[in-house]
């Protein structure tokens, strides 16, 4: 008798989502034009540079990179971690606080497995990255949605929520928000890590895109402002106290296929998190964490973002501008002060859904809005990338999408 | 208020299962001498032949292989596992029955997540890797322990259970196990297999060490003998029938520190698996899949591999050799056809796990053998590897064990 899969699956296995963007990914043909993923642009990639390192790394230290490593990453790594980028955030943090991990999205992954139960309320942004929903499933969290609008979460209607409920964590993206390009303003910073302190509820905050700001004023992490209502830990130690997990990434700064990120929390939940990664997959490639190592000690950073910087401040322009020229009348769209996302809505009674159908017919693709509600809703909405798409694809891609928008509005 | 973590923790997070392993690894000290965890012999990892295709992919193909990829993994790598690698097995696979993960471990968290509830029955040997343990702990199986002996699992005692009970799938290391370095024997494969098809049972056939054979013949792979029963799949066409889950890895035969592995089975399966995978870290890093890809491409492996299981077996032999002239005359030992490991019993009463923290004083790691048992034994049993420590180091440190042994036992 051969297995009958469908019949052996577990809820976690029946309760799996699949990512439209991971589906749209299967889609996609030579020459097609993206503006689905959220994907770097390949020019920025700096081949030669990690190529440079990689020589470095397996002639001087190749029998450490090649062998197992520990589980919470390569201590250098960490330490530029916890005392380099966390204290950029205005953070007191060290080794002891950060967990590399393979890919930012790894933490939305360990995060639920550690703390949330079958029917656990989960508070996540109405919309959100529809990536961390599907690593959220298989947990099978009951969502509680908070609506977004230009300043972030509304973090008004968040505070009757934790009144009726207990959460177990709350996801915010408050760095140009994936999919909505909106940025947390500053009061509702301070507003939602009183109201995490308030009810002791952890905040889960992802931030891949921070370093990508092309315009205003950048907004202190959530993660350093909870850090201000605490007693400052002494200086050589890791910090133990604090409701928020920040999520970093590597993915939009250098490479997303190295898979390489990190967390940075309270050293209770960190270990809990090291703990959880050991039965996952044992701990994060060391050979690529010391690529990354040694890119950061040597300062490629600075010069290597400012440059991303610019290109996508040229590309988040230059689709706006497209867009008031090619779109119907009726598509708004947020300005995204940096990231890698336009998000634009249709009147009332459109479907993207059935528009992406056409789209890619014609060649060009994006993600329906609708994959970001984790309860439904938004099948007018659409999110753009303007990163990946070069100067020559997007001008023919915005108009190849303003004409299937017009024979679906008009 | 700052948030309380352990009174948030799920059922999972309070299950989270530590590895002895894991926890050997933070207490070693530089000139320690290792037969502890299962790490490859570091002058074995092909440094100037991961330098030349790091440098051959970055030139040729940067910005793909820094690009995000997809989740089933790099197209040429799956196709070579399946048509080369898995057909050497004498399966007959296609690309839609691999699924390229990261390091061969990420099974053992990828299957339960689809197929187990708590409480659901799990079959595993005893003992087993304690790797998988820490895996599988999170999804709180039921286990149902069968023991091994010299011939690997005894599989008249699983049938007695699957008469019983109906397990979610049945784990088995038929090749040099670890920890018990047992092989199982062809008569038993093939009970093994029937067993499974008469119940219909899912088998996890962990292989990780299948290449490292040093005396005895090859045994047929249980994925390979299930697949004989069942009519042959067309020549061009992905199979989609059978009981098997195999997992393979790179780890033993390049470098377990890139943290690259695969799994292969029937595609209802493997779609399941890709689609949790998705969830977990959205992809294998892609610029390592690319690398091992241009390593078998370029016919690498055969000689790489011939000389690991020449210094293997050697090592094997030395081990052996230098336990009979310094373990007290009680310790026993199975003689492995492969693989890394010598699995130690010593008298009833003994307690290896004291023992432990003496080795460790004296500067030799081990692992105690009661941490592969799912639900407990094994006080009196330890785990050697034998390829870690160098024929410098090796004589020291069974000389060095021995003197601990010989204080324990005497």
């Amino acid at each position: 008798m051969t297995t009958q899969w469908d019949s052996l699956l577990s809820n976690s296995g029946r309760n799996l989502r699949g990512s439209a963007v991971r589906e749209l990914f299967k889609l996609m043909r030579p020459g097609m034009i993206s503006f689905g993923g959220g994907m770097p642009a390949p020019e920025t990639f700096p081949c030669e540079a990690i190529e440079r390192v990689c020589s470095k790394v397996l002639r001087e230290q190749g029998t450490v990179a090649l062998q197992y490593g520990q589980t919470a990453g390569y201590i250098p790594l960490r330490d530029h971690l916890a005392e380099v980028t966390m204290a950029e955030l205005g953070l007191h943090a060290r080794r002891e606080n950060v967990l590399v991990i393979t890919g930012g999205l790894q933490a939305d992954d360990l995060l639920p497995k550690v703390l949330v139960d079958p029917g656990d309320p989960v508070v996540v942004e109405d919309p959100t990255f529809l990536g961390a929903l599907a690593s959220f499933a298989p947990y099978q969290p009951r969502y509680i949605t908070i609506p977004v609008d230009g300043e972030g979460m509304r973090v008004d209607l968040l505070a009757e929520a934790l009144k009726k409920e207990n959460p177990k964590f709350i996801y915010t993206i408050p760095n140009f928000h994936n999919p909505a390009g909106c940025t947390m303003s500053l009061e509702r910073r301070q507003k939602l890590v009183a109201l995490a302190d308030r009810y002791g509820v952890p905040l889960l905050e992802d931030d891949p895109y921070h370093q990508l700001r092309f315009s205003g004023e950048p907004q202190p992490a959530l993660v350093s402002l909870d850090q201000e209502r605490l007693d400052r830990p002494a200086e050589d130690e890791a910090y133990t106290a604090g409701n928020v997990i920040y999520t970093g990434s590597f993915s939009k700064i250098l490479s997303p296929g190295i898979r390489l990120g990190w967390v940075c929390g309270p050293t209770p939940i960190i270990e809990k998190l090291e703990r959880a990664k050991q039965g996952v997959d044992l701990h994060t490639s060391l050979f690529i964490q010391m690529i990354a190592y040694e890119l950061c000690q040597e300062g490629f950073f600075p010069a290597h973002i400012e440059r991303i910087r610019e290109l996508y401040r040229r590309r988040r322009d230059l689709m706006m501008d497209l867009i008031g020229e090619h779109f119907p009348p009726e598509a708004t769209f947020t300005v995204p002060d940096g990231g890698l996302f336009l998000w634009v809505t249709l009147p009332p009674g459109c479907d993207t859904q059935a528009m992406m159908l056409d789209a890619i017919e014609a060649g060009v693709a994006f993600v329906p809005g609708s994959s970001f509600y984790a309860t439904g809703g938004g099948e007018n909405t659409m999110r753009l990338n303007f990163s990946n798409a070069n100067e020559e694809q997007m001008p023919r891609g915005i108009a190849l999408l303003g004409e299937v928008l017009k024979k679906h509005i008009g």
